[in-house]
């Protein structure tokens, strides 16, 4: 039998993190997320940092200004080790889908298990839910301004990576099951809401 | 006590209407669709034709050319005509909004009834999946070239109409709480789910 998938992109600071969390331990599916990070390094052996960066704002190249020639990509090393890093991704990702039901966090992996048909989540929030959720989480030390710059720069990263992997637009409809404001929201609420999604006949 | 108020926009074909009269069905909420135009019609005396087409695809001027004048806008009486329609409609969502708890379709009522905090729901759904149910319904008698013909003609009306009456852009996540695609979704689950948002704590 296919397993239910679901695949959360989202919004930094809007909880979608927690969000998948709480669907994963009402459905009682596993929860994939930084885990995916451990599996690729065990798998590829470069740095979780080197992992972590090119996994998030997509690869970076030696050669910025011919970054868009594939002629120059082949040749550049930067990016044959990124190659290496998203295929170790892929198949991970399609081995924690096939294992059993899951809530995979982030890595485009509504479009890379496409062919599996996730259910795929997207969840957003306005930018003053988005400041309140940071100063109560480990950002207190942060000032507002510093919160919105990091929200920006994270966001504008993620959608970086989407497109790159994906050739799709972020958050855009179509390449979604469902979107989810958690502004002024409770998050229990949400997630029972969510889980209801996948209740059986 | 403040009531609830769901407000739902559709593409065409997406079966909106469909979910809003089921998540009205399993709540006990009112529900309110054409029931709206009916009310307009009493209270400004215009045709039903009129009202429809005006509060359907926005006002149209005698002078199209200058559409975007307000000099021009103020001296054209088409203009003043579908400003007391639109007035019309304003107030008596309110009234409804104020009655009972109830599920309002189209007519940019989440933003109309903004200060009321209502629960603004999007369906959308892909154009096969329209096209498909467009088939199931009424239009048997119509080619597919005909049916995606008309669900273009009106998601375009409706997008029209939205932008003239918000300023706001239809179907954009910052102007919803929830998106929900109903391609190949069973309308009563999704219904069901939708029904979980309100569920008490």
């Amino acid at each position: 039998m296919a397993h239910t998938i679901i695949t959360i992109d989202r919004q930094f600071g809007s909880g979608g993190r927690e969000l998948g969390r709480r669907v994963a331990d009402l459905l009682g599916f596993a929860y994939y997320d930084k885990e995916i990070l451990k599996e690729i390094v065990k798998k590829t052996e470069f740095s979780e940092e080197y992992i972590r960066d090119i996994t998030e704002k997509g690869p970076i190249s030696l050669f910025p200004i011919t970054y868009s020639h594939s002629f120059a990509l082949a040749s550049d090393p930067n990016i044959e080790m990124a190659g290496d890093v998203y295929s170790a991704q892929t198949s991970i990702l399609r081995d924690l889908a096939e294992k059993s039901n899951c809530v995979i966090i982030g890595r485009a992996a509504g479009y890379v298990l496409r062919d599996l048909k996730p259910i795929r989540i997207y969840v957003y929030s306005t930018l003053d839910s988005k400041i309140a959720r940071c100063k109560e989480r480990d950002k207190e030390n942060m000032t507002e301004k510093q919160i919105v710059k990091m929200i920006k720069r994270v966001d504008k990263q993620r959608k970086r990576y989407y497109e790159f992997a994906t050739g799709m637009e972020w958050g855009k409809l179509e390449n979604y099951d469902l979107l989810v404001n958690t502004s002024n929201k409770d998050m229990k609420a949400l997630a029972r809401m969510v889980a209801h999604y996948f209740e059986e006949e």
